[in-house]
């Protein structure tokens, strides 16, 4: 089974693929989709939306894993970050990919046994577990990675997962839109 | 110039499409776009952003308006909003339209003379300024329209707009991605 980790941001969207055969798991790839500081919002969107289609059709990997509504410092800065998970969930899910969320905690635990674990303690553990060579080349792509360790783990025991997009619900849940009104 | 305001929201995304022709503004079409409950996130996202492609699509506008990063009660619904807009703002890219964007403040003022006016006084301007028989069918679309009037408003004399993205923006600024780290 092939997991996208997916850790979704306006400046850098991580991403990590992780093969799961048995227990064994397989860094496939990961890297981070960077946009540029002077691009429009709306373009940055773009760019995010079109390298995670890309990546999906490349790789076609059995489901995606995002962190759950997470923590942001601000009101603004959680618009900004929503504004590139929606672009996420959106391409996931036009994939046809089911789609689970886990909270920070419970992939800090499911990497390092330990829920308030530090960034560096899951960065090694993730070197650890993917028998890497050294720290992933890109540390956009730490989280990414940790989430889709998460659910190869997860995936075995069943618990702590929780779906939020199934490929039946993606066939079945579209909601009629209103006809447009005109007077 | 037919310009289409977009009131971006996880429940209902309200849209409404307004012409100008010099100082004459005539409504062309408002509604909601309404998910279901029940639906998953993601499906929403998708149920919004295929809606309003297909808008975009069908009456093609010269540009779009929305509101400026809002105000959001807390992070958690700053998030789920942040995600509906994503997904509206990705519409627009993708379709080429310019994107627009005025604060709340300006909105009111645009269309009531007043920054801090109520919801009610709003809507009954945009019905005069419309010269619609009775407020618009669709409650929804109200602050859409509002958005839609303000740039037409604003279109004339230039000032209070911010342009998100232009139509070079969109050509010009797509950033590479990261090839894939495969170790």
């Amino acid at each position: 089974m092939l997991v996208l980790g997916i850790d979704p941001g306006t400046a850098v969207t991580g991403y990590g693929l992780v093969r799961q055969q048995g227990s064994r798991l397989t860094l496939v790839g990961c890297g981070g989709i960077r946009t540029a500081a002077r691009q429009p919002a709306p373009d940055k969107l773009r760019t995010i939306y079109e390298a995670l289609l890309e990546l999906m059709g490349r790789y076609r990997p059995a489901c995606a894993a995002v962190e759950s509504l997470f923590f942001a410092r601000n009101v603004r800065s959680a618009l900004t970050l929503g504004q590139a998970r929606g672009v996420a969930l959106l391409a996931a899910v036009q994939r046809g990919l089911p789609i689970f969320e886990y909270a920070p905690r419970e992939v800090k635990a499911a990497v390092t046994g330990y829920g308030s674990a530090e960034k560096e303690q899951v960065r090694g553990m993730v070197t650890r577990l993917l028998r890497l060579p050294d720290l992933p080349a890109s540390l956009d792509a730490t989280d990414a990675l940790a989430l889709a360790i998460c659910h190869c783990h997860g995936a075995g025991g069943g618990q702590g997962r929780r779906l939020l997009a199934s490929r039946r619900g993606v066939r079945a849940g579209r909601a009629a839109w209103r006809a447009l009104k005109v007077p």
